[in-house]
C-alpha cells in the first residue's frame, strides 16, 4: 500500500472533457504530494456499462489499498448509483451543482443522458472548423490576401509559437487567426512590412526568450546559423524593438502554456471569445 | 426584466477554462429554456480587479433585474470574498471541491494563486507542440515516411474531417496522428494503398453521411464534379466497403463535435490518452 499513489476515475456518458478538466485543475492542487493514476471512461451510458467500471473502481481500491477518486458527470439516476455503490470517492459534478443552478435559474434542468456534451451545436461546429481551415490556409504568411477576413494576425519570428496558439484560438474560440512569420529581411527595415501596415489594428505580437527559441531551432535545424545564439537573440531583440516602436501589442511564449497564451491574447486585444 | 435571459460569469485566477468548461457544460442542462450572456474574466488575481468584477456582477444584476451566475475557480480567500460579496449566485469549483478532495487525499491543497491552472508542464507543453507539428507536417498524405512514428493514421475521403480530428488529438492528448485522403484512384482499386498496409495496424477511417459531404464540398468548390451528388455517394460508398473488407476500424463524423470524434476514436482504438 502506498498512501501516496491514488487512482483516478474521469467517468461521464459523454465525452468525459468536463470531468477531465475540473478534476485535473483540482488535481493539480495537490501535486508534488500525490501521485496520480489516472483513467477516463467515455460513454458510461447503460446500466451494464456502469456496472463494469464498478468493478474497475473495486479492483483499484483492492490493489492500492485506498479508495479511488472519481470525478463524473453522469446524469442518468440509475447509471450513477450503480458507479457511487463502488468503493471510491465520488466527486459528482452534475448532483453537486444542478440543484442551486435549477434554484437560481427558476427552470428544471434536461437531465438527459449525453445531453451535458453536446453543447457544440451544428453551427458551433461548422464555425470552428472554418476557423481551423482558415488558420491551416493562412498560417506561416503562406497567404495573404484574405488578411481582410482574419479577425487578428499573429507576428513574430520563425518558431516563437503563432501556429499553435492560431490553431488553439480556432478550435476552443472559432477566432479566425492568420499568422505571419517576421524575416530578417521584415527586421532589417525600419518600417513594418507594407502588407501588414495595412492590417495594424489585428497585428499581435509573440516574443520569446532567446536562449528557448535557440533550443527550439536546434532540435529543428541542428548547428543552423538559424538556431545560433547569435541569431536568435538579434530577432528577438529585432522584433522586441518593432512592436515597441510601432506600439503593437505582444507577449512572452517562453514557459507558457498554448491556453495561458490564448487567454491573454484575448484579454490584450479584447476580441469576443465565442461560446460555441 | 426578462427572467428567460440571465448573465453568466466565468471568473478565474488563470486562463478560466476550467470555469468555463464546467459552466458551459451544466448551462447546456437549461438550454432552450433560458438564454445565456456569457462572459470570462481571466488572471483575476488582484483585490483591484476583484473588485472590477464585482461592480460589472452588480451593474448586471441592476440591469438584468435578476442575479447573475458566477462559476469560479479563485484560489485566494480575499480575492474570492471580494467577488463572492456581489449580488450573484455564486457556484464556487474549488470551495466545494477541495475539501472533500483534502479529506480523502489525506493531504493539504497548495492554494496558490493560479497554480490550478499551470497544469500544463514544460514536457507538456513540448509534447503538445511536437504532436501539434507532426499532425501539420503528415497532414493530407503530404509525406509518408514519418508514418512509422506516427500513433495513428486517420484516413477518409477528402472533406471528411481529417485535419480537425488530428489537430484536436495532438493538442488535447499529445497523440501524434497522421492522415491521408483516400482519392477515387485509392477507391478503385481492390487493395488497401500498399503505404497504408504496411501500417495497417495504425489506421483508423472516419466516414460522413454523403449528403452532408456534397454541402461541405459545395461551399469549397460549388458546382464541382468533386462535390456532386454522385461523386460523393460513391466515394462514401466506396470507402465504407473498403472498411468493412479490410476490418479498419472506423465511425461516422456527421454532426459530431471534434471532442466527440476523438474521444470516440480513442475509445474503439484503445489509444492511450496523455494526461498533459
Amino acid at each position: 500500500m502506498n498512501e501516496k499513489r491514488r487512482t483516478i476515475f474521469f467517468i461521464s456518458d459523454g465525452t468525459g472533457i468536463t470531468a477531465e478538466t475540473l478534476g485535473q485543475s483540482l488535481l493539480s492542487q495537490f501535486e508534488s504530494k500525490v501521485e496520480f493514476d489516472r483513467q477516463t471512461y467515455p460513454y458510461v451510458d447503460t446500466l451494464e456499462k456502469a456496472q463494469q467500471v464498478r468493478d474497475e473502481i473495486n479492483h483499484a481500491e483492492q490493489r492500492d489499498g485506498m479508495p479511488p477518486i472519481i470525478f463524473d458527470t453522469l446524469v442518468d439516476p440509475q447509471v450513477r448509483d450503480t458507479v457511487s455503490s463502488a468503493n471510491g470517492v465520488m466527486l459528482d459534478v452534475f448532483q453537486t451543482f444542478l440543484k442551486p443552478l435549477e434554484t437560481a435559474l427558476m427552470s428544471e434542468s434536461a437531465y438527459s443522458v449525453g445531453r451535458s456534451h453536446s453543447v457544440n451545436t451544428h453551427r458551433g461546429y461548422e464555425r470552428r472548423i472554418e476557423a481551423v481551415n482558415f488558420a491551416l490556409d493562412n498560417d506561416d504568411g503562406a497567404r495573404i490576401r484574405y488578411y481582410d477576413q482574419a479577425d487578428l494576425i499573429v507576428i513574430g519570428v520563425s518558431r516563437c509559437g503563432k501556429t499553435p496558439t492560431c490553431l488553439y484560438l480556432a478550435m476552443q474560440f472559432g477566432i479566425k487567426a492568420a499568422n505571419y512569420p517576421l524575416t530578417e529581411e521584415d527586421l532589417d527595415s525600419p518600417q513594418l512590412p507594407g502588407l501588414l501596415r495595412k492590417h495594424k489594428s489585428k497585428l499581435f505580437g509573440l516574443t520569446i526568450d532567446p536562449v528557448r527559441l535557440q533550443a527550439i531551432r536546434a532540435q529543428r535545424k541542428p548547428d543552423s546559423r538559424y538556431a545560433s545564439s547569435h541569431q536568435c537573440h538579434f530577432e528577438v531583440n529585432e522584433v522586441e524593438a518593432m512592436y515597441r516602436r510601432e506600439g503593437i501589442p505582444h507577449i512572452a511564449t517562453t514557459d507558457q502554456s498554448v491556453e495561458e497564451i490564448s487567454t491573454q491574447l484575448l484579454a490584450t486585444t479584447g476580441l469576443k471569445r465565442q461560446y460555441l
